[in-house]
């Protein structure tokens, strides 16, 4: 790839906008010499951060709008609002017009995807968008959709899941055929809903597919493949009890050692351990949610995340569009295509 | 209640059957003296593990019978090969003929429904049952239902959840009006399936029914309600995924102490924190899934645990025997069963 990449960046989104978001663009940066930027959001705030990164500066471009979606805005609030003027709308737009390869945000979820396919549109062969992370696993990491962005959906919808979540992981994570599994609550074929048993026929026919089976709740932390595909509804309450657990823990561990002088001294000693299990599920380190589906790459960062979170976010960006993951999802859609569309004619045919 | 609790044990389930069994039987026997055992199973294997506890020997009873069910068998087959003859049977049969007041198992939760449902049937307004269990959180334990007993369900089904869940929660912790929340992808009141918003509705009409609204995944950890309704499908997928998360965090944290000799040392003076922590969100301490719906009270231990876990197991249905949870649950469904009967019929109408 001989020229940069470009990252539009919503400067306002997120808890702390542009004091996060530009010194996150920076290190990102750091990392990949050949990004340049477009920042959008308000210039008075974006100028000063933007002043004590010079290299970041003389790669980037400030756009400027002071509209920005609000944090709790509901998607149709921040449509009706913000449309053609927000920062989260201008940056995504620049993806659209091809002046950017990807936009990143850390602003609320619900408006980015209402934004993403209103202006972006759906990729052919795809009804709707999927959110995509990276979740780490004993055995490394995993991709694992849909985190909430539809729910429900058919045996199509689950195998369309299956297509792009294992084109992100194979240019994520650099493997020609990443294993994929189905999620369901028992591993014999005979368990779960009608549309995950078809769905899992169904890629057990797809030769771009390296279908391995049904994966059970445990088995995403214990990394039985490398994407986990679900429905939104149970893909959002399995990210969040997980999230919710690791929280937990980590209380009870507190407390635990802070109710003793000799387990405190104790800690003391071991806290290079701790701070090593903390690094490896902190979720500024595996941050970057994907939207995929759409015609265009949009990366969704946690809203709380620190510089360093951010940063992620913007290396899952330039990742995504060096290597070039909406030619490869298209690749394997239109090669998979056929199954994917008998598969949609079935459906309509019986509903 | 001046009667001894009497209790039916499944003599052979579990990984172990009776070695863990009789002894789990003494240990709560100590704790509530006033109980007293029917033992189903292969008398060659009870009868030595009874000669060690005399006390337990005392105040049970042992039925012969060699026909125990397999923990790989299906439900069908369990049915077909071992009904009125395994011990699994004979012990729910003893609560349906009143000769028990609650069945104990550690075998295949499959069959365990399967023979419940068969035998015992389900409570006047009840059409399937539901499995519920105890989780241990930040704010103390919360009861969780349904964590897979059966798939997808009507508002009506989620409303009957939270009534039985409530019953449980009330006799188990000793609080009137626990408080009751659904499980939902977002807490705004536009989030999630047709059926658990009109259920929202449904509850927050119910004056025996505490709720609080949408509870997400990370909010069962932080013990964001007394009692968390899911139906099977999403309910499974959190438990599985949070005990998933929780070994997860002990293998890296075994890892990341083992990667340094000061880290050991620290680990071993903290060690007793550490113990806490294992002990707080050991399985064994909060061993004891409840069938509800069944006219009859049966509790499902996990099949690999140990005699203290087994120990607990036998709690749980000491517990829901000698408080009558039956009769809560039925005063419940009949003060409310109007609700529930309305519902019904609308869901049977539009279907």
């Amino acid at each position: 790839m001989p020229q940069k990449v470009r990252i539009a960046l919503d400067a306002m989104g997120g808890d702390v906008g542009a004091s996060v978001v530009i010194p996150g663009a920076a290190i990102s940066l750091s990392r990949h010499p050949d990004s340049e930027y477009l920042l959008f959001g308000n210039q008075a705030q974006i100028e000063p951060e933007l002043a004590k990164h010079p290299a970041l500066k003389a790669v980037s471009k400030v756009i400027h709008t002071d509209v920005a979606v609000g944090n709790d805005d509901k998607p149709s609030q921040a449509l009706r609002r913000t449309r053609r003027a927000s920062s989260m709308w201008l940056a995504i737009d620049a993806v659209k017009h091809g002046e950017a390869d990807v936009a990143v945000s850390a602003g609320n979820t619900g408006a980015l995807m209402a934004m993403g396919r209103l202006n972006l549109r759906t990729l052919p062969g795809i009804d709707r968008p999927a959110l995509a992370a990276v979740w780490p696993t004993l055995r490394g990491d995993s991709v694992v959709l849909d985190l909430g962005a539809t729910i429900g959906g058919d045996a199509h919808h689950l195998v369309a899941l299956a297509v792009m979540g294992s084109a992100m992981a194979s240019v994520l994570f650099n493997i020609e055929r990443p294993t994929v599994g189905l999620l369901n609550i028992g591993e014999e074929e005979i368990k779960g809903h009608e549309e995950i048993r078809e769905a899992a026929e169904m890629l057990r026919a797809l030769p771009d597919i390296n279908y391995i089976g049904f994966v059970e709740g445990d088995g995403i932390g214990k990394g039985r493949a490398d994407v986990i595909v679900s429905e939104g509804f149970s893909g959002n309450i399995a990210l969040k009890t997980a999230e919710g657990t690791a929280r937990q823990m980590f209380e009870l561990l507190r407390e635990a050692i802070g109710s003793s002088w000799i387990s405190r001294i104790g800690y003391l000693l071991a806290r290079g351990a701790f701070r090593k299990l903390r690094d490896k599920l902190d979720p500024n380190k595996s941050n970057g949610g994907l939207l995929l589906g759409l015609k265009g790459v949009v990366v969704k960062s946690h809203g709380g995340v620190n510089m360093e979170g951010f940063a992620y976010a913007v290396d899952v960006g330039y990742e995504m569009a060096h290597y070039d993951l909406l030619t490869k999802i298209n690749q394997m859609l239109n090669r998979d295509g056929g199954a994917l569309k008998s598969a949609q004619t079935a459906q309509e045919a019986v509903s």
